[in-house]
């Protein structure tokens, strides 16, 4: 069921959640992607919600989407094995291949209430066509790795780059050890130029930590520092290895918590959550690729992201609503859009979730459930821009596309 | 559908999956509850399986299934807080919703593939009559807990309770911390005398150490280990603050893994799951209760199960096997019964997953998805003692039983 460019309304919602608000059986109109009304007002298609509980959009804020193809392929190695040990694959990862499992990622995470999520891999123009044609919201781009690309060969293509309605470029650098500096002035010429992020993986592991401050003298976060690239215009992922002083340089950045990953490969670190909400850095959060998940389940990250702070610093400061609202209104800052919030003029991002499976239903035990009981599994429905999809129809594509992995290989 | 005494045959299941083996496109023969044969034959009644994966039964080794009605209730503070409000609700805890929440916790297991469980509350008389109307293992017992019932009376009450079918009586002592000396006395006779397990939170917390080593001038588990108790007929439950020492006193006796609640509850300890799985001790895993976790889904558990255990060693030494033998086989080992591995001979107590949910399938991955990748929701049907249930059926009940929540609260 698409429904667009014309004027529905989500009638009589059981509940609408926001991470600070929660309003009781309420409509929300829509019209031309955005939310025109919330209330009593009904125009247009009505659609029974009653049944539903209406969130925010999730945003996944950092995946691998073609790296579903090897999800279950190596998951018991630390970080540096694991990587060589991905790489090795990807040298020869088949095109189409690569594009299936673009196409696989985004199937399951719209399943599972994802409307954005910024990709880091090979192949933007592949992630591109497929936003347009699944209509979820994706960030993508070339991606610099030195050992792999040529870096200068990956700024002209990243200047070829360009928007649609679904789509927008991103600047990608694997991370402070696998590229020079020349590239990391690259991308900041990029930076500038293009008026794109930088999504970069950094202070992921100890090693890196070692690695970085012998090198060049300063932890990874100042040398970023030093390079002038800490602004508005950059996305810092993992950040698991900081020092105290290190996050008050994040102050106008965005970073992503990725607490299975992180988990998974045993970096073993702490990332400062509670330190760094409160000093106004925009944290979002992400699944990490499905290879070192191996899941694209926001509702269960949300869920792990409150409880490895739990373990990490033996405090219960960080709660369900930091997760939600990380997951949600922090995450459509990091998109530069007016979403991840349910109120008028937003835009129409959207997930129902089936009310029936979440009990006992209490509006003050709601934020809870969501955070610490829901999976991807409730999701019933997911709009974005105002294009409502149901699960049945999604999960009927999927099995497809599943059966197509099978078939590429063997051809 | 239920089919129990007489002969049937899992068709052409499309993966068998032992911890430490795989077996594929074979049938599963069962009759009267028992294994009857592992292969090519077919006998009685047909169930095609070649859409399914079929795993042994997950043990949910530790819950308090009642608390579901508590879920999402309280879910931000650490342990001894949490306690004292659960405690100030549970004095007023009225019987019928007590049992309707055990009865609600009892179909979201079996919907997600748990085919035993080991309950502590105060409710074993009403566990016992949904064990044989669900035709659910259940292991359960009246509760030790100085503050709110007398010993005695616990005492007594315990020598009444009889085993059935599905449902067999344990020793419920709440903590060391909850009781007196002369209680865990009265526990350790009845032990002797009944011949029933008995099953105890111990060593969950940094404070608890403190007190019951200012108490009694040892450690938890040195003290259990004085009284005698740490035999094969002892269970201890979260041991997340033990001294390496601790360990050997371990050696035959089942300790039980709670990763999810104890990180909610910000625990912080450190539960040293390989160096007990390596010297033997019989490790079990358990999702705590429904207001601790706040989830019932073993899948889930093990995969954080495992990934707990990176965050905390800083390596990867637990693997997906561990905590899939660990679910199933010691599960079994703990009831005593032959269960959880897939042979001929054994009990058929099994879970039906769906394959087409599970990709890229793989053989040697099989494992992986299972523990990393896998949720409840993949389960399509569950057979325990023979009895095959399909998900959908026990969907339909589940949502009846949670539409009586809220007629109870308002009666």
């Amino acid at each position: 069921m698409e429904i667009y460019h014309h004027t529905y309304t989500l009638k009589n919602c059981s509940f609408i959640v926001n991470y600070d608000s929660i309003i009781e059986n309420s409509n929300i109109v829509i019209e031309d992607g955005i939310i025109k009304n919330l209330g009593k007002e009904v125009e247009g298609d009505e659609i029974d919600c009653s049944n539903f509980i209406v969130i925010p959009g999730l945003v996944n804020a950092h995946t691998h989407t073609p790296m579903i193809i090897l999800r279950g392929y190596y998951d018991d190695a630390e970080l540096s094995e694991w990587l060589n040990k991905m790489w090795e694959f990807e040298k020869n990862f088949d095109k189409k291949l690569m594009r299936l499992g673009s196409e696989i990622s985004i199937l399951e995470m719209l399943i599972n209430g994802t409307t954005a999520f910024v990709d880091m891999y090979f192949n933007p123009l592949d992630v591109k066509e497929l936003a347009e044609i699944y209509k979820i919201r994706a960030f993508a781009g070339f991606t610099f790795l030195d050992s792999l690309n040529d870096p200068y060969f990956i700024d002209k293509l990243q200047r070829t780059l360009t928007p649609t309605t679904y789509f927008k470029p991103i600047i990608n650098v694997h991370s402070v050890y696998t590229v020079s500096e020349s590239t990391l002035k690259l991308a900041k010429q990029l930076q500038e130029e293009l008026n794109e992020w930088v999504h970069i993986h950094v202070s992921e592991t100890r090693k890196e930590i070692y690695e970085i401050k012998k090198k060049y003298g300063v932890f990874p976060i100042e040398y970023l520092n030093n390079l002038g690239l800490l602004n508005r215009k950059i996305q810092l992922v993992h950040v698991g290895w900081i020092a105290s002083w290190e996050i008050d340089l994040l102050k106008n950045t965005t970073v992503t918590y990725c607490p299975t990953s992180n988990m998974k490969l045993a970096t073993g670190g702490a990332f400062p959550l509670y330190d760094m909400f409160n000093k106004g850095v925009n944290i979002t959060l992400g699944t990490d690729g499905p290879a070192s998940n191996n899941s694209l389940d926001l509702f269960i990250e949300m869920k792990y992201g409150v409880l490895l702070q739990r373990q990490m610093y033996w405090n219960t400061d960080v709660k369900a609503w930091h997760l939600f609202k990380i997951a949600t209104l922090n995450g459509y800052k990091l998109l530069d859009l007016p979403g991840g919030y349910i109120k008028e003029g937003n835009i129409a991002d959207l997930v129902l979730l089936d009310k029936n499976k979440i009990y006992p239903l209490f509006r003050d035990r709601l934020l809870s459930h969501l955070v610490y009981y829901a999976t991807g599994s409730l999701a019933k429905g997911i709009i974005i821009n105002g294009v409502l999809r149901w699960r049945k129809e999604l999960e009927n594509l999927l099995l497809e596309k599943t059966k197509q992995i099978y078939e590429l290989l063997n051809s």
